[in-house]
């Protein structure tokens, strides 16, 4: 079960770390607790515990929930959390956005009623985890990742990720997931220009929620509309439907829960469970690649270079007196490197 | 006046293009709104116009606004616009925030009184556009850096740029600028989060908005004493201050304003106008190769490859077999193409 032929920096873990390990793998939900802190954290030891992890992960469907900060995501998110506890699944809840009001395992101005399973029934309960201040320092979609590769080994076999949908972090945490729905609300401009843009594409169900705002029916229309002239091909024929939610009444939630599950079902059935595994691997190895890019590419302008090994002010000088435009240079350097690895 | 020996992929200009370029040169307002909308959308004449541009850029300043959604950094940006335009200068405003509520020209709820110049004065209006959907599709660092060289380049000689500070994209945004305000309001806890995890770095200048609420008084302390802790080196002996706003009622804004001003001058006086061009050419190089990165990235994954040109399938097997973890993989080939470009 030891993994990894190249991990890297780190050789091994240390004797607390291996103990923790243990501890983890004996079901101890302080040890998970802790070692999600140290994947946050980017700790040392974080990398060479992954590696191990790994391959006991790979089982867990992952859920996304994407949608601009206040459009209700978090709330959305517990209902169906919530659903899946009632049905006997073990459930672990990802907050990737600053703005969530999941807080120390509760949803603020929504105590969460299914905290504790149902009576008589044998359900671990829902496991609420935020990693918000990771926002600020790049790296979400990679802590995301970790985070739930470290769920998924410890056994839980749903995931529900939230991720603000603001800028290509949220785009690409959604991406990671198997089934993704996108969370609008009426009276947003911005979200039919979102929409355009991109969150339309990503898209395995749409949610038009506090749909008894005014303004509910029109947006619903416009998606619909929007959806018609979209390729279907790269869902694999799967229909995207639009759905009405409120998540303070519960309207639309029941749908909401049985239409994750058809998308579920359908990959299940359309794609399979080893092509779903390869393809959210394919997706999150590519978050992995870029964010290792962005982290490489800062280092080099620290150490004076480019990252093709040129040196940076040199460069610049050029660029200052009108010779290069920075532009072109930075294409052109990026195009360089990567011809290299062609050879 | 025309530039950059390796202008990419496109190599001139169409007729219609050159012609918006003159008119832009020129002074037409028509003609850069047009510009700025093939920036936005990538158009394949932009990159060449932006190669031409380049040398006319590199005076305007650069103030950037960043806070969390609903911090008030709208209301914050349009007075500062509107005390630069009373004091004569020309004044752009870009807000790369989806949810800002800048749209077509205006603040709502907020009608921009300073629209119109002070009578007697020859005072251009503010310029203000939104670039908003760019949030969804990635490369919004590289469309603010294009964007900015565009009003730049059309004399602006300030520039305020909004930015949600929601992941990394906003600190690149901040990043790129000369003078970072970091907006925060009482009230919320993930504030503090943030500043332990990056704001606290980039900010110039600190500000506590909407200080009327309850909290203000103590966010504004921890802040301070987070300040305390802080090393100044990076910011050339520059003191971060804290500052208590409340955009609607007016309170601190002519210190906001001020403060501005003493960032500017300090900079000026201890790091001087050419070495504050370097600086900000050094972040949006870095900036702009990072975009690079992501794309090639992306477009290896789409043509089977990793990134140094190795086959992706292969790879994925490994992982799928538990031989690989996919955090060492992209770690380490990475690295492998970042030193190939060492030598």
């Amino acid at each position: 079960m030891t993994a990894a032929p190249d991990t890297g920096s780190g050789t091994g873990l240390t004797t607390q770390a291996e103990d923790m390990l243990q501890r983890f793998r004996a079901g101890d939900m302080r040890a998970l607790g802790r070692l999600l802190t140290l994947v946050e954290n980017q700790h040392a030891q974080a990398g060479v515990a992954l590696a191990r992890l790994y391959p006991l992960a790979g089982q867990a469907y992952r859920v996304g929930f994407t949608g601009a900060p206040g459009a209700g995501k978090s709330t959305l998110v517990s209902r169906v959390a919530g659903a899946w506890v009632g049905a006997g699944h073990a459930v672990a809840v990802l907050a990737m956005d600053p703005t969530s009001p999941f807080t120390g395992g509760a949803l603020l101005g929504d105590r969460i009623r299914f905290q504790s399973p149902p009576a008589g029934q044998d359900a671990k309960p829902v496991f609420f985890r935020s990693a918000a201040s990771r926002g600020h320092t790049g790296g979400l979609a990679k802590t995301t990742e970790e985070m739930s590769v470290v769920l998924d080994a410890f056994g839980y076999e749903r995931l529900l990720i939230e991720s603000v949908g603001v800028g290509q972090v949220g785009l690409d945490i959604a991406e990671a997931c198997d089934t993704t729905v996108v969370v609008l609300v009426p009276e947003s401009g911005d979200d039919i220009q979102a929409l355009k843009a991109g969150l339309l594409e990503i898209a395995d169900i749409l949610v038009v929620n506090k749909c008894d705002r005014p303004g509910a029916r029109a947006l619903m229309m416009q998606l619909q509309e929007a959806l018609h002239y979209r390729t279907h091909a790269q869902k694999g024929n799967w229909q995207v439907e639009v759905l009405m939610t409120c998540g303070h009444t519960g309207e639309g939630l029941e749908e909401l829960v049985a239409q994750v599950e058809r998308h579920r079902a359908h990959l299940l059935e359309h794609v399979g469970g080893e092509q779903i595994r390869r393809a959210r691997l394919r997706r999150a190895l590519l978050n992995l690649v870029r964010e290792e890019l962005r982290v490489a590419a800062a280092e080099a302008f620290a150490a004076g270079r480019m990252p093709d090994g040129h040196a940076l002010e040199p460069l610049l000088e050029q660029v200052l007196g009108g010779q290069r435009d920075p532009f072109a240079l930075a294409r052109d350097t990026v195009r360089r490197l990567f011809a290299q690895g062609d050879t």
